[in-house]
């Protein structure tokens, strides 16, 4: 009887923890994105960024559902979208492609990074309304890793501009409706 | 007259912007630092490391003594310091010395990085009373930079309980001071 106590208090706790757990994997890959960048599997990578835009769709939806809903859930969401959404996208563009265009692709990655904290910090102070203000940072995550995997398709001045719209996307004041 | 009141008007603003202008030096700083270990430059990027720890100290005083705290920079500041004292030592550490562990460096390198964004995530959802609780992130961001300096001295192996014991520190309970 003890056991099926401690057994349901364990499992009272994980589904607690759920969202915040899902929240962790998106920071998780996001995390090895980064390592996978640096040593060269950009395509890996890529695929981490997809994997925490997953995870960062769901933990949202979970902590609704669940009536799981804390501060410190969404505080740690928004980290996790700037190592996943900001930073990964950002230095995997960078590495692959602006490497060549020297200090302005450095630039650009900074200001790509900038402009993606503006935006989470903007929206944890902002009450929400249903409509986001700018481009959400995972929408633009994704869409950079997805320009990524178009690379051969795409001429490499061109990530200049990609790189220069969504950070100015991301900050500016238009309302997007979140599906 | 009206040009004097123009200039009067851009100072002010520029005055009121002044501690999240720093924030936005530290979060460039750690950026860049993150550029710099993918080119190789490491000691370079443990310098842009310890030059954001100085924006960081900086930003929350200027912003007390000119009254201009917003919630908008608190959020900012945490962001940034995730990047410049989180993702950015702990990839430094990583491409320098703990690739050579396979997957535990790997392993290592990701927790370090989750650690320091629960312990931002619970900083900031938690009433500040003069102590924080747990190693505050831009110290434990400052040591692996300074470790990093001093790494032919330290043995490699060494580097995987640094990494482990300020991950355990930065999540811990115990109080520390502010200086």
């Amino acid at each position: 009887m003890s056991f099926t106590k401690s057994v349901d208090t364990k499992k009272k706790l994980l589904l607690n923890q759920s969202a915040n757990i899902l929240t962790m994997l998106n920071l998780g890959s996001g995390s090895m994105a980064l390592i996978l960048i640096m040593k060269g599997h950009a395509s890996l990578a890529a695929g981490l960024i997809f994997l925490a835009a997953i995870c960062d769709m769901y933990d949202g939806k979970v902590a609704r559902n669940l009536n799981i809903s804390s501060d410190f859930g969404k505080q740690l969401d928004s980290l996790a979208d700037l190592i996943s959404f900001g930073v990964a996208p950002a230095l995997l563009i960078y590495q692959s492609i602006l490497f060549q265009y020297s200090i302005a692709g450095i630039l650009l990655t900074v200001m790509y990074i900038l402009c993606g904290a503006i935006r989470l910090a903007r929206f944890n102070v902002t009450t929400f309304t249903g409509n986001f203000q700018g481009l959400p940072i995972p929408a633009a995550g994704c869409l950079l890793a997805l320009f990524f995997l178009m690379k051969f398709y795409i001429p490499s001045v061109f990530f200049m501009f990609i790189l220069l719209g969504l950070s100015v996307l991301m900050i500016g004041t238009f309302k997007v409706k979140k599906i």
